[in-house]
């Protein structure tokens, strides 16, 4: 790569501070920055490691006293350094344009203009892939699925039949989509199995991690709204609904039926009991273990999860339960009644 | 799709009450129905709700005042839904007979009548496939397997070598069978890998979840008993052996040489220490962590586990330990040795 | 399989006691030992179990008194014993040289002599293929990787542009290398996706298990040190770094930026909040949640971790929480204050 620093700011905005023909040929963090190398400061608190940096130049949110190199001034230069990113991302991630030989598309499948669709992925009958798609080797996509115009799907991702997935979003490698959810009953002491044939849909900007797993729902439908952010590891099961926004950090685990509202934030391998209803804006803490329903705005920790600030106090005594215990043992040695 | 009421009563079973020329065009649960879609009343609790219900038609476990359109009328109504959406479901997954062209078998490896070998399925050499077996597109399956009738196989499961599968079992997506178990000892001060040569052995009628892992044994068999189902992120280590018609919800996290007796119910993200026995019958909670072997018909909870009688009345005492401190710090202060 | 006694001599080297013509065609534990099979008795505490196996001949660490059968005695009989079992599974996993003539190989791509590249195998352009490496199918590498000699990459594991693998390492089944870390920016009250463009490298000797995945750093790198093992369902998060030799159990769970030292041993399940650091050779205990740094040889268990003593102390107090209540409750009752 080999940008000039006038080049880079027709692509994040911001001011130019400096020789507009400086050429960075590579990005890195302020601490392993080397010549040639563009970095960020993402913020005040950076300042003084910025000021150390080897970097040939800055995106700042402004003028460095003692930076004697180019800046680009950005209102937040995390976003515009993201912007440029995005452009480096593109260039490595092009694929070529159009049906690799090896791929098989089924019958009745209609494709979009400039996808690309790589080698020995399978397309199943009746599906359509919106335009500027990029798939992936060997991705499975099953039967009557819709692919948004603009997303991205990694290799080894199984989709199966009748999953509907939004514009631009990113499916990363190994995630599966619409499995079956686990539902089960009992007759002569067996289980036996319900066949799960409801639907997924998912929105537009979602992103799903690599080895996560989406199931369909039993019935209806199990829905993953706009923006959604999901980590890997997570598990979304059957006729879940998650809200616009909300994001989900790794081995996020959502049983069936859970609702989720929007803009929840919640913490990696965070774990949710079935049918239980989470409000909108809700913050989960990592591990939590959520077992009822939580009004929106709450904010929880623990397993089972309670009120962050109560558990924050559970867990301190916690640490001090030794003490405790001998507190009460002194008191009881001291008992009026022992004494006598 | 599109059935008559009387041509779903010879699926389910049970009488029809109503016109038996009902068409019937989808399934939907009570609350989603619209015109045209089957629902069904799972209990005599669900009774208000299905007045209300816009379907066409209920199964249900007896008539119901209130409700003029007809009725299928089932002693488990799940159980005679189950058998039609079952229908649906085979009609769904429907996949052309044969062997994909783009498909790979091995020298040796043989296969039964009425078998589907999906696009860019791998199969290895001297492998025995069932008949009637459904392979998705993108399976690898290793040498000298053995895949029992009607077993179906979702798209990119990787099973490796020497795997034994029996019949009518379901693999879901992105599973993987016979991995290496972690098996390691310690030479010059570096691990030093136990190659693990075992197999793994899988009872019929089971189900494993998309992206669990049931790992291969070092030395012998891991073996999972007929009517198991195991859900999605699973993971079965080497030499695990798991009784008949037990059930792991996701994340069961089984460590190398667990014994889980028959008819056990594992909730979700529950895990288990190396070696351990777990009774038939035993019921363990969510998140659950068991460091010892489990009496038969145990129910426990908690990490470490305890018998759930005990852990819920720890559990109720923690939420109110600020007050149990607040008491004794009281109690302290009351000391006549502190008053003097 | 079938080998003499004195060829497995060979392999394993010890001493040989009784017929070196002795005629072994399996493998298997003490226990489940047959005819025909050879077995070994990891230490002293297992001479009793080995007096009763129907095992053929033993490795051993010394003459086992009452044991009339061969044996092959070694100082350390785990370690010659995997010797031998290294032999048997190359022969099991002997795969095919060449590439397959369904594999695509991108442009710029080179392969090292006597490399087994498997049907439906995709390596993307520029990439490297060390010696002697084995592809097993429907794996997808991406552009401008690495991959040392004598690697083992199982089926249907991803791995994306710019990963560089050392020699000897082993990537199992459906493990997915150089994914996308989970990074993001708020911007007028949307998640921005922060591209991530860094790399990620894997030392020599290293294992990954299935269904693991490895993101690739934002920027800079996500880096595995040398001999590190890690299990099944394990996730390593952007920009984490590795020392050599450290071991993860199933289900290690690293959030970005975690620095783990060298020789750590991480139990299962256990989790790391974000850019913390744990010294070398510390040990974490099974499902502990730790969230701060750790000194170099801390031993540490619990959700928050702390001190396995002081961690051990808690966990025997809250199984007695309700007498120790009681014990308040009673105090309380026999308060002065509350006798007059």
């Amino acid at each position: 790569m080999k940008y000039r620093l006038s080049e880079i700011q027709a692509i994040t905005g911001g001011e130019l501070v400096g020789d507009p023909a400086t050429v960075i040929t590579g990005v890195a963090s302020l601490g392993q920055a080397q010549e040639g190398d563009l970095s960020f400061v993402k913020s005040e608190k950076f300042v003084a490691q910025a000021l150390q940096s080897r970097a040939s130049a800055l995106v700042a949110p402004k003028r460095l006293e003692g930076w004697s190199k180019p800046l680009l001034i950005a209102a937040d230069p995390t976003v515009a350094f993201a912007a440029f990113l995005e452009r480096i991302a593109a260039e490595k991630h092009a694929q070529p344009l159009g049906v690799h030989p090896s791929a098989i598309v089924g019958e009745g499948a209609k494709l979009g203009p400039q996808c690309s669709v790589g080698p020995h992925v399978v397309i199943g009958r009746d599906t359509g892939i919106g335009a500027r798609v990029i798939i992936y080797p060997n991705v499975t996509i099953g039967d009557r699925c819709e692919i948004g115009e603009g997303t991205v799907i990694y290799s080894n991702v199984s989709i199966r039949e009748e999953v509907k997935i939004g514009k631009r979003a990113i499916i990363h490698c190994n995630a599966v989509i619409g499995c079956d959810g686990f539902g089960f009953t009992q007759a002569d002491g067996k289980h036996v199995k319900i066949p799960q044939v409801g639907a997924v849909e998912i929105g537009d900007d979602v992103e799903i991690g690599s080895n996560t797993t989406v199931a369909r729902a039993a019935l209806d439908k199990t829905i993953i709204g706009r923006g959604v952010k999901i980590d890997a590891h997570s598990h979304v099961a059957h006729n879940v609904v998650i809200g616009e926004d909300s994001m989900l950090v790794a081995y996020a685990k959502l049983s069936g039926g859970v609702k989720i509202g929007k803009g929840v934030m919640i913490a990696g391998d965070a774990s949710f009991v079935q049918n239980i209803e989470i409000g909108d804006y809700c913050i989960i803490a990592a591990g939590a273990g959520v077992s009822h329903s939580l009004e929106p705005r709450s904010v929880v920790w623990g397993a089972p999860a309670k009120p962050m600030a109560l558990e924050k106090r559970i867990q301190a005594i916690l640490k001090k339960l030794p003490e405790l215990r001998e507190e009460v043992r002194a008191l009881r040695r001291a008992e009026p009644g022992k004494r006598g």
